[in-house]
């Protein structure tokens, strides 16, 4: 009789020895390693997502630093290495890590292709190095010979304090310290130079052994040339003399060639590489249904293309619409949400599907598959990518209602169960079932849905409400997309609860619509920014932040008047690299909710069709189209991670700034934003000098990228002011004096 | 041609479709999961210890509690699990978990089991709790019948704000809303109900399905009284009515028997339970050579005996013996760890082995295997446990070294390379070499030397530099020697670098010694007594503190006089539920090193007998005894995970507290102690009074327990004033001043 159990992380199997009536006798062996001499120990690997459970996200075009704990028994040296690929290579590239101290060791990569990539850390007891220094200490003990005499050994027979034997102290640690030892040490004499040289080529021979070419012809010869220098038997080994030997970098050379099956080797663990829009975009989203010329047509793609050059002169990349399938009729809404819709409105286009079709079908309002095409070409042809909204659930009408019943809920009494919150009824929606019995099926299907729109050109999807389709499915789906297509950008529009939010991103979503929206103190706007810009959340969670929605007209707007809309604006394109805005409605300042209370607009555009007044005065695009200018100009802006907070003597002045050193480029922007809509708001900054690379007590150049006014500001204090009714924020580039003058 | 590639933990396939001369055609398929329905999520699983790669670490009797964030998709409830057993159980038990907010759930199971346990945690969509809490909301919507009329519905077409649909927000939460549907939602009627009642009939006979005996019955009938119900049609459903169908807890039922195939459950995790002594120990380690009665002769197990009443009179539970091997004569070191021994000098036990045999034989001045087993006995009719010290390392005279000659280092010359830190070395030391290819020949014969002293009735092992042996090795050896004897303790002698240290807990050391040898100034020791008495670190450290060891007499104490003694002991025994001293040089304050700036003993015993005036009147073994008096009466002390520390105006008074809360007694000690040797120091502590059990506002009752004196104190803030010469501490057990009075 056996049986198997796992005591902390060895495997143990229990064998029956003996059994008589009155008790059993067992004993329980483990298993020992297949290779138990591989005694490098590697730990702390990051970037990791929980454990290496799900892909940590870069981007094209960035360094990837491996940072993990490596450290062996005993006084040996260690070496490692990352080793990495694309998903598509078969062939591992490596690169040798770094020691930063305190057992933490690191190595970068660059990625330069889209998709998934593997890496994992290899370590190793350096045999090469630890003799190379051993050998050094020994060379560096001998007396030098007497002019005409004998070379003199430092062995005595001191007390020697052993504080360090085995365990070398990093400088100053005042711990590191094995000394159980009852062994007074002897110093080296100059006759164990010879030993150690033969110890040395040895292990040069054997390193060559696994060498090739012109690395292995190396090491072999440094292992003659030490053979050669003990055989002479010196009394005096001249250091100067064996540098020509090491001439060669041998412990570099060696540890290119590790024994690997003494070698510890992580798991394969997984990046995925997006393009670089994934990082910095500017969205800008609006309703087809509103961009015809004349107030009351219903506006179609050709509209929307007439918008096109406006949209791009304000600085946007991402041009995202809401959903352009046909909308339902049963049970359609009315305007401002009404029950009862009238002949002629224009219902909701969340309300996905109707006889004319469904997810791949075009409401015909708009115009047809070609007209959109042709759209999606024009867009282009104006530095625009066309984002498509994808709502996975059917109107009562959608053709999957006929044809494919078992994706829904079918209730006791055979119908299709709407959706509830009970007691409200959401009767003109069907939710899909993710525990249907067909459920492959349905995953098939809705991927085709993406796969569909991606031949149409589109490689950029906001998803609706991702939060209410199964978690395994959008792991399962954004994979098998990106398979095919890893340049395709999903953002998860959900706003529910955090660990949720973090699922989907780590579930492959590129972006994700954030809390933003609803962090409008100092406090909280910080507290969330260094949640969500530093890891672990950073490294698999990408922001893109909204100051409003077609759902969410926020109380701050609505009380705030224009200079609220400018905060929002100014935070949202500098806080993070990806945001977006709802327009017309918020270049427009576009303010009144359905009632007091409510985050709703009066008179939707989901529900009907509105006509804006572009033109009109107080529009904030060309503050819009500024940001968006400053934004494109300056690489700090255009990435998330090196956002730092700076202190302000008063609540309502918020600062921070973001900083890019890129090849020849030190771009640092320093933004100061009044958050105060009614009131000037002044305050002193504390700013930390390091974040900006400026020296302590320099004085430096600030340039408000807005206005063009120059500051000269002086070491860590600094004061502004900010009026909301005239410009609510600095957004300053900092420079050096002398480089600026 | 096929190749498999992993993206996000999809694993999917290249398959080429077609290939010619120009170009290759390939599709990437990602597999669907064998089940794509598990819609429950579980992260975050909490204790762990490097995501499940070593074991957790708890002590019998523990509550141990399991926390995990669980979610799902959209609005329906989940419910989730923790199973656990017991390595020698086949089948799991398991307990359910509760919410604790925010996601997290968590559940508590007791460990009454030495040895290695496991746990999992499972996770579910909650349909039935889902459909209780939805009708009780139906039901609640329902206006009742007027009086002699008919019941009227609440259907409104009211616009009606949607933002709790699908993703109902916590109270007060600003954020869950989702409402990217063009559908006002209309409510409930009464004629919903009846449909209701029979979904949730539907979902009670199916959990039937999968539950036994009872419980299955419960649910059928409770199925039937809701179909009975339906049938009825009425105007209006009582939820009183309702309340006797639910009498039964069915949502805790049908929780008890999930549907398998649909949830979710995590791999396996690895605790590992240890007894008592592993959380709370007080060790005195001894020379058996300086214990004989008369000055000169060497000590031996006999004389040890002798000892033993006073060591059990002062309140340890452990006698550590430095090794009791055969002492090497190649070599062998002389008095103060010179290089050159005289006939008759004793040598240093921790240079193992001779030609009267290595790590398994015993010293024969010390006495014969005879004498050791009733030295162990004795001991033990003494309430103290024997601790072997076990170092892995030769002298040149062991018989290892003849009979394996291929366990070490074999230099070029064909001898066996000695221990060395060039250019120092150590002669009479053979270090093992765990790259050996008879490794397993060697693991193997390193274990015998733990089971021949377990044998002896030896169940503690103080274990000399393991630091210097492969890290795989003391994972196997460890988890072997439990398999077997889940109560030996292995205490870990590793003084080395911070990784180093934790991971030798993580491969299975009982306990550590610590920094805290060297950690004299109030941050320091709270810095660091707070990393490694909280999680992660506690989850597998366990820290035992030794103010001084045979090799370290800390500056501390040789400048400080006999106060410091004092101030190191309160320290040790309360900071710390284990902790040693090097007696009798620690009461009898022993303070002279080999030479200023050394932290070696002058007159070692290391190399030396010596003979003790263990009568001195300066000795502070009656501190020894009050202090560990305090420690068996104060449940408080006896763990790490409470400590606290409260902040105090003066950087030379240190202040913490433990409490610890179990059945009946709530135990709460409060130490403040002076750190100054030399001078008298105040300051007013502030008290968390939080930590402490005490109420805003309360007067509470104090009494210093080294003193027997009480004082009244009032909230937070209280005087102390410690003069070192006369006791440098306080230890305070905090009472309630009305239980007291």
């Amino acid at each position: 009789m056996q049986s198997t159990r796992t005591v902390s992380g060895a495997v143990c199997r229990r064998t029956l020895l003996h059994m008589d009536h009155k008790h059993t006798d067992t004993r329980v062996e483990c298993m020992k390693p297949g290779e138990g001499r591989k005694r490098v120990v590697i730990e702390a690997v990051s970037p990791q997502v929980d454990g290496g459970r799900y892909a940590v996200r870069r981007f094209l075009g960035d360094t990837v630093t491996i940072r993990a704990a490596l450290f062996g028994d005993g006084h040996d040296h260690v070496a490692g290495r990352v080793l990495y690929r694309h998903g598509d290579d078969r062939r591992w590239r490596c690169v040798s890590m770094q020691p930063e101290g305190n057992d933490i060791w690191s190595a970068s990569f660059p990625v330069d292709q889209l998709g998934p990539w593997q890496y994992a850390v290899q370590g190793w007891i350096d045999h090469v190095g630890t003799w190379r220094a051993d050998l050094a200490k020994r060379l560096a003990a001998q007396t030098p010979p007497a002019p005409g005499g004998e070379a003199v050994d430092k062995t005595t027979s001191a007390v020697t304090n052993q504080t360090d034997f085995l365990d070398p102290s990093e400088p100053g640690d005042r711990i590191a310290r094995t000394n159980s030892f009852g062994a007074d040490p002897v110093t080296a004499s100059a006759s164990d130079i010879p030993l150690a040289l033969r110890t040395g080529a040895r292990l040069l021979r054997e390193a060559a052994a696994r060498a090739k070419g012109a690395d292995a012809a190396t090491l072999q010869a440094v292992a003659g040339s030490l053979e050669a220098l003990a055989e002479k038997n010196l009394a005096f080994y001249d250091a100067e003399a064996l540098s020509t030997i090491f001439e060669a970098d041998i412990d570099a050379i060696a540890n290119c060639y590790p024994d690997r099956d003494l070698a510890t080797r992580t798991d394969d663990l997984t990046l995925r590489v997006e393009r670089e829009r994934a990082r910095f975009s500017s969205w800008y989203e609006l309703f087809p249904r509103s961009t015809a010329a004349e107030p009351g047509r219903h506006g179609t793609f050709a509209d929307v293309e007439d918008r096109l050059p406006e949209i791009a002169a304000m600085g946007f990349d991402v041009l995202y619409l809401p959903p352009i399938s046909p909308i339902g009729e049963a049970f359609r809404k009315g305007p401002n949400n009404s029950v009862i819709a009238q002949p002629g409105d224009e219902g909701s286009p969340w309300a996905i599907g109707s006889s004319l079709g469904g997810h791949t079908a075009i409401h015909p309002a708009l115009g047809t598959l070609g007209d959109f095409k042709h759209l999606v070409q024009a867009a282009h042809s104006h530095g625009l990518e066309m984002a498509l909204d994808i709502a996975f659930q059917c109107s009562p009408d959608h053709p999957w209602v006929q044809e494919h019943p078992t994706w829904f809920t079918i209730r006791p009494d055979g119908s299709i169960q709407y959706a509830e919150n009970p007691p409200k009824k959401y009767q003109d929606i069907y939710p899909l079932n993710f525990e249907s019995p067909d459920w492959r099926d349905l995953w098939e299907n809705l991927r085709e849905v993406f796969v569909y729109w991606i031949r149409q050109g589109v490689r950029i999807f906001r998803v609706d409400n991702p939060h209410t389709k199964a978690l395994p499915f959008w792991e399962w789906c954004l994979a098998e997309i990106r398979a095919q297509h890893p340049d395709v950008i999903f953002l998860a529009e959900a706003f529910t609860r955090p660990h949720v939010m973090y699922a989907l991103a780590k579930a492959g979503f590129t972006q994700s619509y954030t809390y933003f929206t609803w962090r409008t103190y100092k406090a909280e706007i910080q507290q969330y920014f260094e949640e969500i810009t530093r890891p672990p959340i950073s490294d698999f969670f990408t922001p893109n932040l909204w100051p409003n929605t077609p759902d969410i007209l926020h109380e701050s707007l609505q009380t705030g008047g224009r200079p609220a809309f400018m905060q929002r604006l100014i935070l949202a394109a500098t806080l993070g690299a990806s945001y977006g805005i709802y327009g017309p409605a918020f270049e427009l300042c576009e303010n009144t909710p359905i009632r007091p209370g409510s985050e709703e607009y009066l008179n939707s555009e989901k529900y009907q069709i509105r006509h804006w007044d572009r033109g009109a005065g107080y529009s904030i695009a060309p503050l819009i189209t500024r940001v968006n200018q400053i934004r494109h100009e300056n690489i700090a802006l255009q990435s998330d991670q090196s956002l730092c907070f700076h202190p302000v003597d008063n609540p309502q002045v918020l600062c921070y700034s973001k900083r890019m050193q890129h090849a020849e480029a030190d771009n640092v922007i320093l933004v100061a934003l009044n958050l105060d809509p009614h009131n000037e708001q002044a305050g002193w900054i504390d700013l930390n000098l390091k974040a900006l690379g400026i020296d302590h007590d320099e004085t430096f150049d600030v340039e408000d990228l807005l206005t063009g006014t120059h500051y000269r500001w002086h070491d860590r204090s600094n004061y502004v002011a900010l009026r909301p009714d005239v410009m609510p924020a600095h957004i300053f580039r900092v420079t050096h004096t002398n480089m600026n003058n």
